[in-house]
């Protein structure tokens, strides 16, 4: 069945036409006084598309949003790019203007240097707020990257490992669909860790539907043929489902930000309406994509020992699902309590009472599964403890990942959360110095 | 000066007519399966006025209150009350129908044994969510203490106790204050610790004015002479200066209690009117005592190392105002940093950035203070750091109690919130089991 999502090695290189490279230029040390990241990992990386390809951006809808962001959001709105270059070890955030030429100058530069107008080279940074990009380091990681890029899944992997900052393992997926005939390949990396609870819009300005609230960097890669303008629709509906869905801490970044470049290497026919089984399928394979890498990083997030799915179901509207999931899904009592495998239901009672959705005491059930389970073990029901020994809930909980199992009852509408525990770990990570 | 506020020895036994006791009758065993309190400390407190009393109450706006709560809301409403019957160990929340039933069987039995009417005793329960009392040993508790009931300030302390649960120390404070010649005497009590960010109302229903958001219980006794509808509105003026302005992990209970008794012992002219110099005296002594035990609360928090007041200024509303600071306030990141004595700003400018407050990261303001002192250091001037050393910054941060100054020029309006950091202990805490 040539119509079926495969997954194949690698990532950002995996599509035709995309090359890649990442190297150690020394960001961290500077202005931190913390001591240099030398020997540790790389941390400057360069995606680069041989054509123009198609472009899409999502990025933090955070007031105080970072340089890079800001000249992305920008080069994103347009219709075609072919480049990206990124850092880790400073957020080149809170940076004022001199931020702002400093994003600028590093993707002129590596515009330079890869012959491709400067214009076409869009830029992320994570990191530390508040300290200025070391430009020199920044400027001789880009010209020790820019001929070292290549087309292996060893290249790829580079930049995957210059984007993370405290995530323990490099983040890479790449998938195969066949659209009109053609083998059409879509690939993607990303980064996360802490910060992690991404709102995100292509202008910055928050969707109505949710309310808002990492630094999570995601590139995506793809040999699809597909007009910008669709290619930026399909970026909004996998985002929609995946990154804007996930949340460790509660804390929303100044920096998140999705790429994804197309260049339609893969010859596929131009996908130029958004319908029909090619949309479909390249929907689905984005959709596919962006939700493993979201999973990648709740499960790789700063201290965390659980991956908890929260399903609310029953709410009058998406915005009051939305909103009561994430009480629960934030809530510190409730995440401790996860991290300790007790199922303490009273907690998760109580953030849904104080979140600012509508809740009824009486007509809340909350259940518990495995994944991949539809066999769903019960707690309360309609507000009422059942009677299920707490001994099957506990042993639930006590699995490295399960499944909440909300239903408010009032209506029919659904949200989703990916989430975590809140471990001694993620508070001995985050206290710095 | 006979106006002077003055800070007296004891709490709710300290203003004239009031008897306390406060007693074991081992309420955490049954249920919890997680062994006896047996010999640790006193779960059931009575707090009686010899004389009926003018009431008022503040409660919890979480959606899911519990039963006492129901119970306490409606009599608090009334003009008079004259007892208050708590127990620790068991919140009797979310435990349906017979939980209703079970809290107003405690006032009753309460009445019972003190002789005054059923009608007149209100009831407060903290502990463990959706486990039904243990009646029995709830009447066995009543029966032992109402007999033992006095007015020196070791029966306050008796009750201070009672109502203790994750605290580590009992919260006491008593002022007295001239009215109209005669010494008037405030006294209050309460217990703080988890699940602390109260927003109180005397209804249920959430103030508008404020996004809301512990079991904090607390009882507070005077021998003023006041009209019960000003008794209301003097409540309300006090918890929004003090309860409602503290957050220990962002997490509202379902069991916040406020209530206030006032006999009118102290003989003086009875206050009438919200206007003049009596009721300006009362108000103020009553802000003090339960800004004094909210800051107690905080200070007491579970995990809690470091005790921080933030002060959000510039903002176009109250509201806006309140968000903001509560948005830093509640960051994980935010917290864990103040924690690790690292003046992180960044991470305050990214929270006020994802807070639903407009803010504008060119205009912002973040300084630091030592408490009590005037003198501001600022490191951020307009959203550009001033050329002050991190080290000064520092030097602040790792006291154990600092200010912390955010002016977001946009407007006149302001919030404080007093807060703590996020600490190893707090997730040790609250991981159960």
């Amino acid at each position: 069945m040539k119509s079926a999502l495969k997954t194949i090695p690698g990532s950002v290189t995996a599509p035709s036409g995309f090359l890649a490279a990442g190297v150690f230029c020394d960001i961290k040390r500077l202005g931190t006084g913390k001591g240099s990241n030398k020997g540790r990992k790389r941390d400057l990386g360069l995606i680069l598309s041989e054509t123009p390809a198609a472009v899409a951006g999502m990025f933090t809808t955070n007031q105080v949003c970072a340089a890079p962001v800001k000249v992305s959001r920008t080069r994103a709105s347009l219709e075609q790019a072919q480049a990206i270059v990124v850092n880790s070890g400073n957020a080149n955030a809170c940076t004022g203007p001199r931020g702002l030429r400093d994003a600028e100058a590093m993707a002129a530069f590596a515009g330079r240097l890869l012959k491709i107008p400067e214009r076409s080279v869009l830029v992320a940074s994570t990191g530390r707020i508040g300290i200025h990009l070391p430009m020199e380091n920044v400027r001789s990681g880009i010209a020790a990257a820019a001929p070292l890029v290549g087309h292996s899944t060893e290249h790829s992997s580079q930049v995957a490992e210059a984007i993370m900052t405290t995530d323990t393992r490099p983040k890479e997926i790449a998938v195969e669909v066949h659209l009109g005939g053609k083998a059409v390949r879509i690939g993607g990396i990303c980064k996360g860790a802490g910060m992690i609870q991404p709102g995100m819009s292509p202008t910055g300005k928050r969707p109505a539907s949710a309310p808002l609230h990492a630094t999570m960097l995601c590139f995506i890669t793809s040999d699809a043929a597909i007009a910008p303008k669709l290619l930026k629709t399909a970026l909004e509906n996998a985002v929609a489902q995946s990154f804007n869905r996930i949340t460790v801490d509660g804390d929303m970044s100044t920096n998140d930000t999705v790429i994804v470049l197309a260049n339609g290497r893969a010859g596929n026919p131009l996908i130029a309406q958004p319908r029909g089984a090619d949309w479909d399928r390249f929907q689905a394979a984005l959709n596919f994509v962006t939700l493993e890498l979201a999973k990648m990083i709740v499960r790789d997030g700063e201290g965390v020992s659980k991956f908890v799915t929260v399903r609310l179901r029953g709410a009058k509207s998406f915005a009051a699902a939305d909103t009561a999931a994430r009480a629960v899904a934030n809530s510190a009592l409730v995440k401790t309590s996860w991290y300790g495998g007790d199922p303490n239901w009273g907690r998760i009672l109580d953030a849904l009472g104080y979140s600012a959705a509508e809740v009824v005491e009486e007509k809340v059930d909350v259940g518990y599964s495995r994944p991949g389970s539809k066999k769903i073990i019960y707690a309360l029901r309609r507000g009422r403890p059942t009677s299920t020994s707490l001994e099957k809930f506990r042993e639930i909980v006590r699995e490295k990942e399960f499944e909440l199992h909300l239903h408010l009852n009032l209506g029919r509408s659904e949200a989703v959360i990916y989430t975590a525990d809140l471990t001694e770990e993620y508070v001995d990570f985050n206290k710095g110095e």
